[in-house]
């Protein structure tokens, strides 16, 4: 496996975006392995996610690598974002392998979910003299989630760039990277997956059967990589 | 003085960000009278200013147009935000009339607001079903605020479109008027400008020499519409 393409940017200062999922863990060892990236400050906001199993994956994942991780509590915006399974009180569902999958998934759909955690990283960037912002959008998810397209990147980068007025780089280097390339990568680059959280549900083991457990398991066949990962089903 | 245009878009239920303030009450005044928009919400998001007096005065601008009103306490964000002199210890400046003008006002910026308040905006309007967020950008904010000018309302808007595959209409129908425009529009339309709030300071009258204070007295001085305003000095 190829890494992805190497920033040709230099003197970048970024604030990174991190769930404690396998994506945006890989995103911050890669960051890591910049040559081009001066500092890097992982970010991680709650927004009413059912767990804090995500939380602390990303506090031990960033430990781990001895980057700074500021964590702030936006729960209080949940009634603006209620619609989605993973912040209300609709089930979180069971992802059938049946031509409804995408429906189903569609109750996972947090509204404007990425804008929302990319301005305040902007705002953050910004306080912190830094110039650049990333987060883990890849390939997979661009069918369902909208804020995951590179169309998007671009759009929201551009937004960013006239509403600051300032030169703020917003890095999605998995864009055109689908979940199983991600594990590959990070499987070069030695990101602990062990530490990593996925499940939806957050019981003290993955459930194995929501769908980010299923796509969990899927990106580590597909990768031909070996899951470390104990599932309850 | 002409209202400003009628808005050519039909069925528009809007969110619109209320601070309590004379451009988003008078915002919500005209709204209001356009006959094409079916629903109203006001939004007010506190994230972290130093004072609670523009919050009561949004409550109490929704409460006598009958239009409901959610508050949600973001606070938790200061930290990313605390650049800025609104959120931060550092003192509120006195706007001197000078050439340090801007500069002063410069330490006023918070960074990103905008785009954050609106991405907000957006995830509620997606969550009740609406399909339009507004907000009161005005000409005499564009110099120091860039998210107040209409080239930001545009790309934010094709960033909303591309980012949620929902086509959100952003209206910002104040972008070319000016404060004291504002001011006018809002005395046609009846706006009880006595019970809105300015003062970057939040004392229990307006303290009338921080910058906000005195962009207030001039927008009433050069609309030639009678200031209710106590102001302390």
């Amino acid at each position: 496996m190829q890494l992805p393409f190497n920033l040709r940017k230099a003197n970048l200062k970024v604030v990174s975006l991190l769930s404690g999922g396998i994506d945006s863990s890989t995103l911050l060892y890669w960051l890591r392995s910049q040559e081009n990236i001066d500092e890097i400050h992982a970010l991680t906001l709650i927004y009413g996610q059912k767990h804090q199993r995500e939380v602390d994956a990303a506090s031990t994942i960033a430990k781990r690598l001895g980057i700074p991780h500021t964590v702030v509590d936006i729960s209080a915006i949940k009634p603006l974002i209620s619609k989605s399974a993973l912040t209300s009180e609709q089930p979180v569902p069971e992802a059938l392998e049946t031509a409804e999958y995408y429906e189903t998934l569609k109750a996972t759909v947090v509204p404007n979910r990425n804008m929302i955690l990319l301005s305040l990283a902007v705002a953050y960037a910004i306080t912190l003299d830094y110039n650049a912002v990333a987060y883990a959008a890849h390939w997979s998810d661009r069918g369902i989630y909208p804020d995951c397209r590179e169309e998007f990147v671009e759009a929201f980068q551009r937004a960013v760039q006239i509403g600051t007025d300032q030169p703020i780089t917003v890095l999605a280097p998995f864009v055109r990277y689908d979940k199983a390339d991600i594990v590959r990568i990070g499987s070069e680059l030695g990101v602990p997956f062990e530490l990593t959280w996925s499940c939806y549900k957050g019981g003290s083991i993955h459930c194995g059967v929501c769908s980010s457990c299923r796509e969990r398991k899927r990106a580590f066949q597909d990768a031909g990589v070996q899951d470390p990962t104990t599932y309850e089903r």
